[in-house]
């Protein structure tokens, strides 16, 4: 098998710490590992499958020899380093929102639209969708080949872990000012109020018509991955005081009517899907149970009486997992499959 | 103006000490003033206006002075009990879930169908709705009579506080382990599950259907209240992990148009309601802010371009005020006026 000269940029965040465990743990065949971060990492040792590696900066020709190239460390430095990759004949598998919606380049949820990705050696930019989209296009994927989407409203829980290591740190050391000190005014600096015992509607930057950027993600990415460029989705996007993993209540209508029944028997057959669904033995998907797996979580799946073709379901899945770091990986193993033969 | 002799039952719990607080901020008309909790807390000295009271047990010869009692000691009590206090020629402002659904007892909620309870002193049993049904209904009443409402999907992100004394102990203790101990297995007593720094997808007993009673009595109440005994509803309740304070996602659509700045402007105008709306500068409702206050607060207000006639808000109120202590008392208030004249 082709070995890959592998750089990971943002090498030292909580989505790149985890695409070197998702490396890892699916023996990517790598035979030269490059790691960069800012200048604050310099020098850090990390450690990937029994050796260390000191982390670099970015520089003029750090992708000089590298095939693939997995960035995770922001819009700026995306915009301004892929390009530098790509010159040097590398790919680049994006994870932040500087690529994505551009016509000419792939936006990859494996399970779902593998074959956006061409054969060949170009495009060379590919990007990875937002987290909350991933999970959601994972649970949907099959019940819009099954039934058709028509409509979707979507409502989040979303962890904190996705806005970096500072934000787990924000939720951790308020969580321990309220218990200890309840009546002390908070000290908040990640996010522009407490997180802590506290949900914000309010997820990266608001738009002039009241939406914010991640919920039009949600909207214009699920677009994009599922080709339906016109299908009418709403999106309301909560930040919630959990560390890791993301939920999402998400109702439905599709063109054909589909069961719970029906539903339940397509996600156990989808890829990257997992059924969990007995509310009688209170089993539903959780963050806790979703926190350090792959799969997307669905449960609570049950009919939409409020409309024709209604159905609701709830989903849970590790956002710096699938919603990121396994994406990335994955993507990455189908440009192995599909450009370096 | 008349003085009432008053009974509060389940005086001790989270409600029963926010209704004290409440009657006191009021400065509800009380003679005297009786409180009747569970064997446990016989004798126990609460303070009222100054004076201190002693709990005192369940008696049949308890409601023999009282003019009304106001319940929260759960269903079962309020399904024994109530029928002795009305033997007395009491009346009864239940919090429980245990006569809402019935048709000669009135459920009401004083900024949106006060005409519902009838003057004179028939009937005797008034119900005070769900937490999360009563913070909705004031929110989406001056839509429905500006616009008329067609179809409401909402998801809740509900506080541990309506649970009891011991949720709120278990999140605090749960919360403190997690911090300090973060790989220990947690236990767990109230909730079939860890809450702390997880959200879970499930409020009271889980139907046949998939629904839990939560998401049925937000159904039910919420057509019963407003007199739509059709209205398609769709209801999603979720706990998470937050000591005080109900949150809830509600995506609408209405028979006419209703503009964001029209539904802004009702909203402003309507009784018990603050629009909380201020994006751009991150203003927008949140449980930390809801807390320990009446009004509803609503924010987020924007078009939902998905459907017809759409329109998202977000909604938070004080679970235990508004949702449950608050409204009992201004059942009370209404109570004042159309009965003891």
């Amino acid at each position: 098998m082709t070995k890959i000269n592998l750089a990971i940029v943002g090498a030292t965040g909580n989505v790149g710490r985890t695409m070197l465990r998702v490396l890892e743990e699916r023996e990517f065949p790598i035979n030269e590992l490059k790691l960069i971060a800012s200048e604050r990492s310099a020098g850090k040792a990390m450690y990937f499958a029994g050796k260390t590696i000191h982390v670099d900066t970015l520089k003029p020709d750090s992708f000089e020899n590298s095939d693939i190239a997995l960035f995770s460390a922001g819009s700026s430095v995306s915009r301004s380093a892929a390009p530098l990759a790509v010159g040097s004949g590398c790919f680049v598998v994006d994870n932040s929102n500087a690529w994505r919606m551009e016509q000419n380049v792939p936006l990859i949820v494996p399970e779902v639209n593998p074959l956006s990705l061409p054969t060949g050696k170009e495009p060379r930019i590919i990007a990875n969708p937002n987290c909350s989209t991933i999970q959601m296009a994972v649970a949907l994927w099959p019940i819009h080949q099954k039934a058709g989407l028509k409509r979707i409203v979507v409502s989040t829980y979303q962890a904190v872990s996705g806005t970096g290591k500072k934000a787990l740190e924000e939720l951790h050391f308020q969580s321990g000012r309220v218990l200890n000190v309840p009546e002390k005014e908070l000290d908040h600096k990640v996010y522009p109020h407490q997180i802590a015992f506290n949900c914000l509607p309010h997820i990266d930057e608001f738009l002039e018509d009241g939406y914010t950027k991640e919920e039009m993600k949600m909207v214009n990415e699920t677009r994009k991955i599922f080709n339906t460029p016109l299908l009418p989705i709403s999106a309301t996007c909560v930040r919630v005081p959990v560390f890791n993993g993301h939920a999402e209540s998400i109702n439905i209508e599709t063109n054909i009517e589909i069961t719970p029944e029906d539903a339940r028997k397509v996600l156990n057959d989808a890829p990257g899907v997992k059924v969990v669904d007995d509310p009688e033995n209170n089993q539903y998907p959780m963050q806790i149970t979703a926190n350090g797996i792959d799969e997307v979580l669905v449960g609570r799946i049950r009919k939409d009486n409020s409309v024709k073709n209604g159905l609701n379901i709830w989903v849970v899945a590790d956002n710096l997992r699938k919603g990121a770091a396994t994406n990335t990986v994955q993507i990455a193993q189908l440009l192995l499959k599909k450009s370096f033969k």
